[in-house]
């Protein structure tokens, strides 16, 4: 590989990297759902029927997903770790991370998950952009997660 | 960008990564107070007043409140996460990141929080350094943290 | 250092993370002693004595130690963090960083340590592997560790 290759393939890992990080810190803020929709493609799918939670296709349904998370909790904090690249095709990547997501809701209730992501990223002139996200356990789930975000 | 600019950009994120990972197990280490502040500049603040702690300005006063940590603690682990570039001009630069902080005290105490940590640095002949260390909690903080640090 | 020196070294490093997150997820995994052992040398030596589990030398003795356990465990999750490059020379390395270890076992025990790795790393024709891997506690270790993984 020539060193504008080599040199590029870094700066593109860091990048989904910082994409990674970009949609936890912006599921964290718990204020912003523009924010992070902004880091999804127009037509994304976002899945999270593993871990027995909503899927959703489009903007306007992962919307009406985080629109009444953000309601309803006072805390969230989404640790990400084990990020491995496990494609670079030009402007398509995909990655993964094991994840660490805790929550508070108003009414006390509190959950925290252990958890797999699974990011499917295309380049735009915006930047790097989830198109798919997906995510498994990796351990068992609590009750309170579905009591906090399933009943929609 | 020329070569040679990318090629820094990039090793100064990973130096920058290294001065936040020098801070966490240096503070670790729970028995060299002299190898922790060398990661600060001599005016270098250290902000722990919006998680209910000391604020201290140079390296005298940091040294005042980690002395008598070092002394009452058992066990400490500081794992950082979620690494954020928020700045990199020239000399200076501004980082960000999630930590998990779990003590023990001699006395049989413990402590976990859960917070977010924001670094000014600057690059010194020995390399990065700390210019300013602040940070917030993300998630509700424990009674034991002030029990344990915050009579001083 | 020329350009291709410093762009050999952020690759080794990046690779050296990689290494680290093989290792993780193959023993996440649980179902494939083959792709675990394949990132350590014929020769390696896994050395657990510190934490109070065994000593395995060779890869007949490593696929010894993790055959029963990855049998006995219904889920595995280990979060490394902090990484560090300790040394790089050449085709040889050490790399630290801390690990949180997640398990449930099939009896329905479970077990959580915080732990610090070292790893010597050597590269070979199929990339970086593991020589020697060694842990400490960062934190008090549970009594159920022994309790899942001791008795061999």
């Amino acid at each position: 590989m020539t060193i504008e290759a080599r040199l590029k393939a870094i700066e593109d890992r860091l990048a989904l990297q910082d994409l990674l990080n970009a949609y936890c810190t912006a599921v964290d803020k718990l204020s912003d759902v523009d924010g992070l929709l902004s880091i999804f493609t127009d037509d994304a799918v976002f899945d999270l029927r593993d871990i027995h939670l909503p899927y959703a296709k489009g903007q306007a349904e992962i919307r009406a997903f985080f629109t009444p998370v953000f309601e309803m909790m006072s805390n969230h904090a989404h640790y990400w770790g084990n990020f491995k690249l496990d494609r670079l095709e030009g402007d398509e990547a995909s990655i993964s991370a094991y994840v660490t997501g805790m929550g508070i809701a108003k009414d006390g209730n509190s959950v925290t998950v252990y958890v797999h992501y699974f990011l499917d990223c295309v380049r735009t002139a915006q930047g790097w952009k989830i198109s798919k996200f997906y995510e498994t356990a990796r351990m068992p789930l609590p009750k309170s997660l579905t009591e906090i975000h399933g009943d929609r």
